[in-house]
């Protein structure tokens, strides 16, 4: 896609898949607002006060309907709203095209290059010559990194003149990151400056970028206040716990139509995002095993009826998801001793749960698209294949339609109040 | 759609959406193969013995992946094959197009008209000159419904020379039933009668069919032998149980992404089918209600802790599924009472569980389509409106693609049994 | 015991363990009344008719506080009744009091030796010099053996001038069983004979006594006409199902206080007995595996998660159940195997399905009795124990009360219209 | 009972219902090892070092073969042990017979009258003229309560000459308290300041006793350290959640032999006791319905497909059960407009959850013992009587065994290392 910006007709910015698709969002959006009565609630409570009157918000968190309604209470509140989504697969373009017509600037579609993701994420972020953001809502992490790898460039080039160098970056990710700062830093050396400090602060919704938060924190590097909304308890007990149980079958059953009943699954994880993947797929008909370190989980899991065991174990399985949150959990050294068409996914945030890299790069490796988002992958030392959802990244969001309207009623219920 | 006929290379006949789809097709063909071990244990015993060979089978069952697999192991015995959907809203369109590059005649594509229907039904038993199929595999008994009432009208004419009058159809199909005759008869007065001749039986898959069957059996009026695969225990304790379990929050699920978890949903008859729907809404997190009038169900309900009440109690609920195989359970009475965005559908054979009739004609009532097969009406005197999946039909074939591949193996191993 | 029969003021026969707790078994009664409420309908329905009137009833079923209730409902339709336990731990001798106090003439207590078993089983078919019952309830189906290897062998005394020979029964029971009718034959060679030309039927409960009496018809051998109570659908499919579900856990909970949840357990049996047993372990958090040959029931297990394996495979499990009706499941080369502390229990009517002789014969064993109907086990090669609860008989009866009231009016209804 | 202490042949302490049942107790003891390997573990670590050398610990917490193998792990450890129950109901005598006999003074019996409670709490207490114990575990904190009311009740009649008064004491309980202390003083007024300067420190067990301790340290009044046992992940979300689950439905089948499936039940409270609770009535078939004023864990019942009500909304229900931690919560007024033989009960510390107080001195109530810890009691305005489960106290431990031996190893090893 050509990475040019439209307007709408009263000027406001925006870069979406297909602005004509803004109808069919609308009447996706007035359903989901009768799902959502957290943010209806906020919209009748908080809106006639307007307590966001005149703020800036940048949020980077997956453009679906959803997030649209959230969006629509930001604004309802009195707030000035640009949009990015938070991964390159999660955003509906229906959802997309009615909020750039009607509501925000949104910059988002589904199936974004890493290059365009990052565009797009740089878009939410620039305000203009005014600068960014009053406040942000993340999801990952990516729009507070940005900022900080900015504000660290710009301190080095102060001192030094020297210019960050992508090439050195450790994966394809970072260096677009450092691409994108180099470039902006030719033109506006104070430009990430500027955003800190005008930035009251951020609200993050999940675990990921919580844990880089708390990095920053650790570390003395975390620029701007920070809340963490990811673990009140009604986002973890409920997003992470219901919200999977919801969509990971959906997502499963949307990519890959496979009959769950009598599958042998495992779930990577037995935390709040594992214990609802483990109630779906049990509640379907599986048998459900699960890897676990922490032995408070395991016991738990035991206590269920849900067999703990190693990945080496349970290799031959016909389902695997990952729910941890960490890295590495499956290698292409396990893919590679999967049964024929044994479905592999992760539930998490970002893609290296999953060995996508080991994956791409094993010799001889066949990938086949049956559809977008479900690959399947032939080993030529076997001629099996195994199939892969959404690119190892979150499948709920890719493969299906993400969280249900309800539960995200009350995470980002949480969301607005955090803002306020 | 122009009813024309289209033609491979090899000549055969079809009439499909789009036959550029059949490369994807044939990947999830290739797919379900793996799933689907019933029938490809099937291939190999039977296959080299070709006991199929020269038999010309027509099928009228929904055109989809795993029919595919159906239909090809039929011609892996020997059959050739004329093929179209029993529902409307149930072919996969890249499945239809495989079929039609690779094996079959078929005549069905997802949204067909009630006219294009019951011409694709049509062309299904067309043979040509020679006269009709040896075997028919029918799914809810419109194949052989076409062929009695054409029997029966060339007879009334020979007698009487009198043609059938559609005007006095008591509703919209059945018209279109005495049309088809009423035009073929001009043409050719003893074809549907040298289709009786030819045919050896005809193998029912469904409940609907096999009643349908029963009817004609006790009045005398069955013009050849019938087998009844819906109640071979493979079939009715896994495809109605286990199939529906899992297809039935699946259509939810792409039709309206609402999360089932915390809504109340009414399951109207807890026969196998009813029992498969309850138990996923149940995993999923919704309190269930049932209606049911056999005691002995109504009691398994009880004991599982599923309140049994009417549905005039319960008109307060969320999500409503009929299941009954019966006529006029969900009325616009009903209807008009749900609330705001109550989801209304059906998992049985035909259209008039739900009054859809009663809803179309309700003074005042606005329709609008969300996406294709989700259609909201809004009720003039409340302004609430109701979601109507599939049109009151099959809403898991018509919203998602209906049963998965392992299940569907274990019946359709029946039909293939039958129709040695 | 000494076997002698006791009489009340009324001068009603009967021998049971503790006559003063008839105040107990009384206030069980009334409130096991308002949980039957298919039993106490038949007494409001059928009572004023008396369509029992002057009926002699010989009842060989579990003498427990729901037999009581069914009791009194055959005496409140004019029968006559006497009744024995159909197992030797099964009767609740306060239930049995106040039946031998109130109503009808029992013979039953908990713990009996098989010597008086079958005295108890004899008494309850002996109405005196004026011959047998007019009608049999049996559980089983003893009473019926009984009276059939009297005439068998009073027919070949006749013939032969032979006395059976119990010194050559496969088995200790059937040698108790030639002992009785030896003993008797010398005092009355025609009275078996005589209670065959009495009966007018009898109605089994159990599949154990429906598989001995389609042998017999089988064979010719049936003397008179029989009901097959247990394959009424509100027999096998509640008490069986729902009956188990509820008292294996229940039995096992009072015998061995072991929590189940966190436990592998093995379910031998994929009838309803095993659907009912698998489901009340894995509700209560147990990892369940099912062993079973029939491929329906199989892939039924499978389809609600629960593997399906060898005995082999899973002797290192935790608890073991066998619900198969069949004999010679758990063998004592399997038991040896067991890690110490398994227990082992069986919900089926007879001591067989698991290898109790194997046991007790074991070189070596050392039994210990931790409390009535559990004892462990001790194999002198590992000093591992295991506890094998009932003596490897019915356990829910024997460990706890067997299935709960609500159940068994839905089958003892079923045998009131038996009788009736 | 007459309160006289016996000794053993060694010369310790004990007052038991029956010590010849000591063998029995032991059998058990030694399954129960088994089944605990926290606590089998805890001895193999630390019992070579003895670091509990010659520490005095009294205990006060239900004596049962799990608290067996708890306290012989502390004499394992070392310690010198007294104990008492801490529960009129809930003392396994056999329990107490082998513990009283091999390891351990012990003062506990099943059905204690509150004055011979509070007579074994002050024994258990008592370590003679030297004073008091080191250590103190306790489960409810009534020995912690009794030092405190002592100290405060010496320092007032130091202070004042004054004498506790039992007559103003609000309830029946708190009145044994006061006398007991008051005999006491007037022997040794120095006593429980004694005991309150030797004592290192308490370790809790559960929720109410928590909720006491931190009332004392919020008002300055706690006399000594104190570790919260029962808010460690190990016991609230294993032995709360875990083991109700298991010994609810045992206590309901032991007392009643009530089928559960198809039954109503209503369970107040939705925490971790109140969502075991549910999840076991639930998976026993019933049809649950929760009471619950905390919106989040009402909103976690709505999410499991469980309604919440109100109880005045479902008087009509079957069977009832507390799980609060708090006072008021079924009233005589909700127990009169009961069914006929609803069963009401509670799995909480206290017996004030259900107003038996109300129920007792309601006017003409008439109460039938139908056996120990199940009385039936019958209002005279309706004559329809509600069944009363371990005179509204702690049920799972009045009507069955309590928490099986897994899962208290779980929270008793956390007991261990808190006194280390």
């Amino acid at each position: 896609m050509a990475l040019t910006v439209s307007r709408t007709e009263a000027g406001r910015e925006f870069k979406v898949k297909d602005i004509s698709q803004a109808d069919f969002g609308r009447l996706e959006i007035e359903l989901a607002e009768v799902e959502m009565p957290g943010l209806m609630a906020c919209r009748a409570e908080f809106g006639p006060a307007q307590p966001l009157k005149n703020a800036r918000i940048t949020g980077s968190l997956h453009m679906t309907i959803q997030t649209a309604v959230l969006i629509e209470t930001l604004t309802a509140l009195g707030a000035d709203v640009r949009w990015c989504s938070c991964n390159i697969f999660s955003t509906q373009d229906h959802a997309a095209a009615a909020i750039a017509r009607d509501s925000a600037s949104v910059f988002a579609w589904k199936g974004e290059t890493l290059e365009e993701y990052w565009w797009c994420t740089e878009k939410a972020l620039d305000w203009g010559p005014g600068g960014g953001p009053d406040l942000i809502v993340d999801d990952g992490g990516d729009a507070t990194l940005l900022i900080h790898e900015g504000v660290k460039a710009e301190e080095e080039y102060d001192r030094s003149g020297k210019l960050p160098n992508p090439n050195v970056a450790e994966n394809a990710e970072f260096r677009m990151v450092l691409s994108i700062i180099k470039e902006g830093l030719l033109i506006d050396p104070k430009r990430y400056r500027r955003m800190r400090d005008r930035l009251v602060g951020v609200s993050e919704e999940t675990t990921t970028g919580v844990k880089r938060l708390y990095q920053m924190q650790a570390s003395g590097t975390l620029l701007f206040p920070a809340i963490n909304v990811n673990d009140s308890v009604t986002k973890s007990k409920f997003d992470n716990l219901y919200g999977c149980r919801h969509s990971l079958p959906d997502g499963l059953m949307r990519a890959t139509d496979v009959m769950i009943a009598g599958k042998t699954a495992v779930v990577c994880g037995y935390g709040d995002v594992g214990k609802g993947c483990a109630a779906a797929l049990k509640a379907a008909g599986a048998r459900v095993i699960v890897t676990e370190i922490d032995p408070i989980c395991a016991l738990q899991a035991l206590m269920e009826g849900v067999p703990v065991l190693t990945l080496e174990d349970v290799v031959e399985a016909d389902i695997f998801v990952t729910t941890t949150g960490n890295k590495d959990i499956i290698m292409v050294s396990h893919m590679k001793q999967m049964k024929n068409n044994a479905i592999v996914c992760s539930i998490g945030h970002f893609d290296n749960e999953i060995d996508m890299l080991g994956l791409e790069t094993h010799p001889g490796i066949k990938r086949t698209t049956i559809k977008p988002q479900t690959d399947r992958w032939v080993f030529p030392e076997t001629n099996r294949g195994i199939i892969v959802l959404a690119e190892g990244r979150l499948m709920n969001l890719g493969c299906a339609t993400g969280h249900p309207s309800f539960v995200m009623s009350c995470s980002f219920t949480n969301q607005v109040i955090a803002q306020l």
